[in-house]
């Protein structure tokens, strides 16, 4: 069996029609819901998206059995005002609720979180739990930087400023999936923000207490962990210079989804932080649903390439591609 | 030979005691001087540092004949007082011109420039002349974020803000080497801003009409290209969806060095940029000058990991270890 | 004949998908289209909203020939990323234009400007010529605060920063209707804010030299005038303290369409401005489109009570409902 | 008897010397006091104003045989220093205080509050009671927004922050005369903020709970309520979308003034919100405190206007001029 | 005869309650006037103030014959809006220009600006120009911080920023008498921010080349040179170790008037600048007049103190009381 | 016995090679110490530093027997990251109590403070008594504007924001040595800005109540109390006219070191102040110690200055010299 722990939700037109009304009348016509039917959010899994094809129809193509799906995160503005996130939020989570509830042996659910910049997560607890008793979610996106690059002195993830939301999460065992939303700034984009903010937090997790203080914290890192299982080197040989484990040993607490569109990007993570820290990710449909002309595969369609690697047993396989998120997600 | 385009100066002491001073008295003891002689800028290159031997030993331990020198980037303070900034880039410069002069077989100079937050790369353009013509330097440092992380709205290296500079660097036909300086912002070190920014300038450079407008300009970019030869199917798979050249093709518009300390990063940098863009370089002394007690190596003696991969032929080592930088810095 | 100079686009959902989109990716999957086709068009305007009936059975409903329609103001979000804005207006006026098109004999356009705060009018003047001339609009909005209540520093519309707009409205002759687009403070809704700038822009421009300088110039100010016709007697006393024509005087400069909902409101405001000021305006459907469960009548049903006023002539009806605005949108 | 609810102090030079020297040496020279006399105040009250005659003449010219005097409010300087902002509201509340006493059968005193921006209403509580239980004052201005228009993020009059405000005032059994006081932005006047920031005073408390929760609670709104019952079709289709009353039963929540200065707004406020809600007021002297040439009648002197109403009775009339008066202030 | 060479006007009441007015209803009231007649002014100069007796009884109290008089620094507002500020320098300077014709014998004028913070000096020239050529003024108050203490960073005097008055000042050969106005610090009266002010300003000319571009530009520092005269050994210090002039030498580039209240202040300044260099000032009435019980004699009583000099000639007293105010000046 | 109680650390490079580093790497090398040894310690003692001998050699040049000794003022960088402050502040107190031991008749320590602006006064409580209670510091260092000129709001030293330290240095029974560090503003230099700080403070201080809240408070200020002793007369004239002591009276509750180059300054601080309240002090090897080429002697060598004063006893001039440095340093 083959679970996608990396997908995001393909929604109807009527939640991004509600988006943009919230995000500009701020609840003067009321807090109002997306309205849309379930017919509504089944006719959306069934048509064209992307490249051509159903999102439904596309998790089939590349034989994809399970997928872990979440808030589209460029759509997430956690830098709006904090009523309308949180109204956006909840409206996008019914719609992935609803999702696995039509389709239960093909997705499971990681709700968002309302998150805003500056504002303790703390708040948003009574709603995690929610969502994960009685919505059915196995987990939560987590982004560490809600300013959406307007600010700098967002607290890394190593620091106590993000305690309460570790305990929650422990008192649930339920994984966060690190992955930020939008990018205000214009010299990136929101793509590559995901990127350097993933770098942040793996990084701020690694050198911080945060293990120590909850072992049983289960955090999966987006994209291949950021930048980081590529320049492990130099963040190990700072590690030989200081007490404690090497930056190596560290980097498995955590887990690390398979993100990458590239043979030797796949190595290069999944080499060094081991198999049983992998979790097989496509984000398919996303930005990787575009077929190489000089291929003519999908760039996202990167199963073949893990089955490819010589240095992996079957049973490395089959943890990658499914037991691993299994264990993490309690599938 | 084993030419290492990518070291930073072992300035004596009074460099930094020079920085210190004027860092907190702003000029009012005038501009003053760092005041080393020629002995004590020599006794600095033949002192301990770092892991244990002078940095002239150390070169020669890991079997590199000549190294390209910069200021050391972290130490540059850019989002600092602007003459300050100024006199200490000047300063930094003159020692690395001195080693140069003094040790005309071992050291090239690459020189700091006096950037500043929000001034445009016009200002620095006298003095780069100055630098390049006069005294001697083959290159220089260009550093996309002199806010040092305080600020989110420098114009990406893209911008035609920074036409200025590339048309002067390929007036005198020397490479610009990406590398950032400090970090202000409390949740990264500025070895992680180091990379990030890599990044955002490697896509930054790439998706703008930089290269068709300056068709000869030479950029070097620092740490094997940050994090994007790691996520090169990301950006490839969306430049397949827009008009233009694929983005791997277009990551040939820039050259990259081999500063990473894995055998599986340099792999997942250098297979893809290809053979002709590849420039060795380890940082030595540096981040990596420090002995991994598994396998009592240091991690920034990578020459041998890259000696090793079966894929290159010699005349593709001798490309990334020596042809290369003769090129791009005219050696 | 019956034109209602003040009504809004009812545009299909791809135009707020598109807007959801852009507002959050600012660009990074390209600048892209709404993609609604004609028939999505039509479609939106023969579909049930707000109370019940479509817009075209609404209008009908209420005896309205002819309706002059411009963006959704409360949706135009000048306050964002300029880039985006100037996208999500043009697709809006693309909505329009295409309307107009298809029902000339029902619809004519008032073009959205893509204001930002803090820029000057010219930018726009380029885009606002297009409009008039090649899209067959016959006016714009005109937002008093493009800041959308996020600055209290905007330019008063009696300012000299508002002259090219003025010049090149004059050489177009076409009106600029006044009307401002969200409210990002918390303490009041755009709803109020649209008065309250109508205030300010009503008494900016009367205590200025606008119409000294630009004596062609049409303006029409939405909601009968703001606060001011009410409060005509306040603005009266000040001006008989200083030179130059006395206020109410003054206020025949301007246009007022009759956007009130009360009878009381509707006396109070054409009253004093005089038959030739006022255009019949219903905003239907929008706020007014509910039936006020005393009456049975539609609150934006508002041309009973005109024709209702027994100090009006024939010919001063058939001036507030048709003349008025042939004249001043030259229809 | 006619009482003239909404009238401003006409107070001694020596008053806005001293303000003139506080707002400068900001207690360098202490704090200090106005040091006019009882013949001062007395004199300024006696001497010609505006118009012409003196502030007692002034009432009795018109016939107005009670006014409520209150600080007058573009003088108040709420964004200033707020040390500076208490001595002077005190100093001003001195002289109401001994006009008050000097004619007690012509004046009753409305005190001002020393409010500041983003303080806590809490503040000014012990020194409200003692205005009303010591000094004899009948109610206090209340200022919505105490930035003078510097800031938009001011909490509106229905959110929680102004509580302990209308608490102090239900057990002290007093009324709060909306009035804000300077405006600093440039493009509007103080006096038509007065109007913009009454509107929103008005909507943000019936759209809120403060009546709910202060069901004793009296709030007094100046000149008519800024723009509401003009614009009043507009919110009671808003309310009649939503549950509980609808808009227009709500204003029945406050009490306002008929500073307006025609027929037709008089016609306009009065008829919708019901004659036991308005009392009649003329801030004279004051900005209506002018002949209009045409009449040859002062634009203040309203009285007539409404005597001249056919559909308010004696009785109707005699509440509007004295008995609702009474009730609010307990005269 | 005695020239007391730095008093501040005595004013009407008129004037500040002008001033008290435009600060609140900035300019929405019109321009106005203060109103005060020639009676008026005359009895502001003949009326008691600070200690007992009239300004002009105090002057002969003391002997003064003749006093040049200037704007009330602490009342002169240079941080509010430009516009106030221009209107209240004006009317200032107009009742000075009026005592001034009505006293010829006994006042000259020195104007105040209308400086605002961030804005160039250029702008209040043709102010200046009409100030010296038509309405008789001798020189003008220059204030070094129109910020009042709300921020750092002002630029010096020996900035180019200044240039264009200095230039003005040489071209009409008048001095500027350095005197800062309010202080909107808290930690800080105004008092003592005029003598951190004087100080910068010193230090800050005789440090840059202000006098070598001007060599006929005549400054005459407030207040005994504020804090440099008394720290003048450590300035010196600093001006050995660089080239160029003493600072004790660049001293006497400057003029510095007595406002000092001891024997031993008086003498620590004149020692050091030379007689020459010295001009004799009371600020009478003003901060000093006060009786002290011990001596019973005012402590702006100084003329007595330096008579009792036994080592300055009376050629050197009479330069001080009158020869050098008479030169600077041109009296 | 001469005892300056007024010198600073002459340091090591590898204190200010140290200082350059965590400016910089801001923790990321990790906290470091400086790493002088003893023998680097000594040797800076010994070297020539300014004027042309070792510090040690220059207190013998001038008779000097003991110094009292902090970190040098401007180095301090109070404004920058409280975390790098504190661990320069710590090594600069190393420094110096290292140097106390070794040389324990020449010197004593008085240690600086890791202050922050904004931060309070209670953060550095415990630091202080360990340095005061095992690193035998006599003293601290109190900076009244640790912003360093970048805002103008820090509370003066007269208000409670305070008063945990004051309380803390009654408790310990050691003096506040009042200096400011650097000044980040371009209009005045650090050298300035200690002499415009201390006047602020001397008045602050004295117009509060300090010293009726706490006694037995002591308090230095340095450079001869800024500007106030030059200044005695201006601020006694204010303090009688409000109740309480003479202001020359609460000047007696400070102690002033005698950091004054001139002797008329000399004369015109201890004068006032009397003899029990004034300390020797020379800061050398500092600003002064440059040799006047007019009577080449030491602009800093003071001692005879005061010597030759004939109105002061044997006993006055000892009590300077040493017996007050005893006193309030418990030597």
């Amino acid at each position: 069996m083959i679970i996608d722990c990396h997908g995001h939700v393909t929604a109807p037109d009527q939640l991004y029609v509600y988006k943009a009304q919230i995000i500009s009348h701020r609840g003067a016509h009321g807090r109002g819901k997306h309205g849309a039917t379930d017919e509504d959010i089944k006719e959306a899994l069934n048509s064209p998206v992307f490249g051509g094809t159903s999102h439904l129809e596309q998790l089939k193509e590349v034989g994809t059995d399970m997928q872990i799906i979440s808030p589209r995160p460029y759509q997430m503005m956690h830098s709006e005002q904090p009523k309308v996130v949180r109204w956006f939020v909840e409206e996008t989570n019914d719609i992935i609720a609803r999702q696995v509830k039509m389709y239960p042996n093909t997705f499971r659910g990681v709700c968002g979180l309302p998150q805003s910049p500056g504002v303790s997560p703390k708040e948003v607890l009574p709603y995690l739990e929610k969502c994960i008793k009685q919505d059915g979610f196995v987990g939560c996106l987590l982004n560490p930087d809600p300013s959406e690059c307007t600010s700098t002195d967002m607290p890394g993830l190593g620091d106590r400023f993000w305690y309460p939301l570790y305990e929650k999460l422990c008192e649930l065992d339920v994984p966060a999936h690190i992955h930020s939303a939008g990018c205000r700034a214009e010299r990136l984009t929101y793509s590559l923000h995901f990127i350097n903010e993933e770098s942040i937090a793996v990084v701020s997790l690694l050198n911080s207490n945060v293990f120590k203080d909850f072992p049983t914290l289960k955090v999966l890192v987006s994209h291949g962990g950021g930048a980081i299982p590529y320049h492990l080197g130099r963040f190990e040989a700072s590690s030989l210079r200081a007490p404690g484990p090497r930056f190596s040993e560290r980097m498995r607490n955590l887990y690390y989804d398979t993100v990458l569109y590239t043979k030797e990007a796949l190595h290069c993570c999944s080499r060094p932080v081991g198999v049983d820290r992998c979790l097989f990710g496509s984000e398919r449909p996303g930005v990787g649903t575009v077929k190489d002309p000089l291929t003519n595969r999908w760039m996202d369609e990167t199963r073949d390439l893990i089955e490819a690697f010589d240095w992996l047993s079957s049973a490395d396989k089959k943890a990658i591609f499914e037991d691993n998120a299994r264990k993490v997600f309690k599938i």
